[in-house]
């Protein structure tokens, strides 16, 4: 069972409870960070103790985004590689849990840049690519082609609305770049060569779990015969160690919609697009 | 060649171009009852000018909206029911004219009264239906559903999100609804029996032409297996006549996005949806 948490970490821990703005593989780096960071300031009189802390704070990072596979194999990556404390002094031991999630970092990013090198590939220039929501790995792509005559057509992403930001992203590279609603996602597909959209986790099966919106991409790629790419870094996929998968339900609010009697407003986030659906996993 | 027409009926006409709450067949009324109104009061010395401006306001109603397949079929209709004016004195073509509009107006309405019947026939009690956009056809089917016990699911509909007003009519109605963003759409039909739509307009081959997010909720509700009805009155359908369709693109700036550079807003209310994707057409 988990310790209480100071406060200060607990703070950081419900910041990443709480984040709609990053995608997944940014925020295991982050919680990474958070734990590297813990490694070195954290109050602690032992190497015991700062186990104790750290474990316990992994531990709260993974369950504060269940949905999220590369948070858990992370930072289950970093908790194996801890030593006993029985074997190290204190000082060590901060030393070197900072440095395995220093490593896990550059390895997340390394992961990034070579599904980006493999992904620009897959893209030829002039050819229209259309997403979804907003994918840090994606965007990686994205930059390699900068200067290779793309267009993008890009997602709104409601309720918080992050294609804004992947628009705002691609207007700094000049990449000519149509913003839609996630309405007109049907629409835009068939000016589209490829989709190509980022991954929260992966499944057992194949099947992917991404933003909401993503699964009638995916169906109207395959209606149109366009193929549809994932860039989806291994350490997201899930273990059976996981916890049951959970769509992350988040408040309604979000929404701005009106309140009325006898109506129930969904602010689901994430969804299953099934395997059969996904041309290539595009992968480290 | 239309006329010039007079300031008030212009600004009646600029009105309905300019509509983004009523759907298709209440837009044909409400032009009907703009051509009642101004057969029995626009200024006219003689039957053939009253004639000759009706003519006029009509094919500028039809005009307004071309994706809009029964004002021009309503109107079109009332155009060739109106007496040659050599045969008939002004107060005659006023009367005339203001019958006949009122008649179709009755036939339009008689069609969606039957529409809703077997619509709800074809929803058995305590079912889900999925719903998108606002259809004045499909609240009708619903009203008789009410104390059916069946849940609606309702999309927003951005970017006016009319969605919010088909929520209010049924919660006046105490049917439970569940109230979701347009990109929630494939996760939700997971939850629904039946998908059932209105229609703007029926084409030749048997495609619907509806508000933009049709046609990723009925290629979900393919995917998904379950049935995705239309409720169309026959008016809805297109003729050779009609001039070619037209996608109509609206004001970028309703979907409130920030201005980038390189950055293209777009706004199309209006899709195709195949007719492979169509379980039934529920009409008259």
């Amino acid at each position: 069972m988990a310790n209480d948490l100071p406060q200060p970490l607990q703070a950081e821990v419900d910041e990443v409870a709480a984040d709609r703005e990053r995608g997944a593989s940014e925020l295991a780096r982050h919680s990474l960070e958070i734990l590297a960071t813990a490694a070195h300031t954290a109050p602690a009189d032992s190497a015991a103790t700062l186990h104790t802390l750290l474990n316990a704070l992994a531990t709260a990072l993974m369950a504060a985004r269940p949905s999220m596979a590369p948070i858990y194999n992370l930072l289950h990556c970093w908790c194996k590689e801890l030593e006993k404390p029985a074997a190290i002094s204190l000082d060590e031991l901060r030393t070197e849990a900072a440095a395995h999630a220093a490593q896990l970092i550059q390895a997340s990013r390394e992961a990034v840049e070579r599904i980006a090198v493999r992904g620009a590939q897959l893209i030829q220039p002039g050819e229209t690519v259309i997403t979804h929501s907003f994918s840090s790995t994606v965007v990686a792509v994205l930059e390699k082609l900068q200067n290779q005559s793309i267009q993008v057509i890009v997602t709104e992403s409601r309720p918080r609305c992050e294609g804004y930001q992947l628009a705002q992203q691609l207007s700094q590279w000049a990449i000519p770049t149509t913003l839609i609603t996630d309405a007109q996602v049907g629409l835009f597909v068939q000016h589209a060569d490829v989709a190509l959209v980022g991954a929260d986790t992966l499944l057992a099966d194949g099947a992917l779990v991404n933003k909401v919106g993503t699964y009638p991409l995916a169906l109207a790629a395959h209606a149109q015969g366009i193929p549809f790419y994932v860039c989806c870094e291994q350490f997201k996929r899930r273990t059976e160690a996981m916890s049951p998968l959970e769509l992350e339900a988040m408040d309604p609010a979000e929404l701005g919609a009106p309140a009325y009697p006898h109506v129930t407003v969904k602010n689901i986030y994430f969804e299953i697009t099934p395997a059969r659906l996904i041309t290539e996993w595009i992968s480290e």
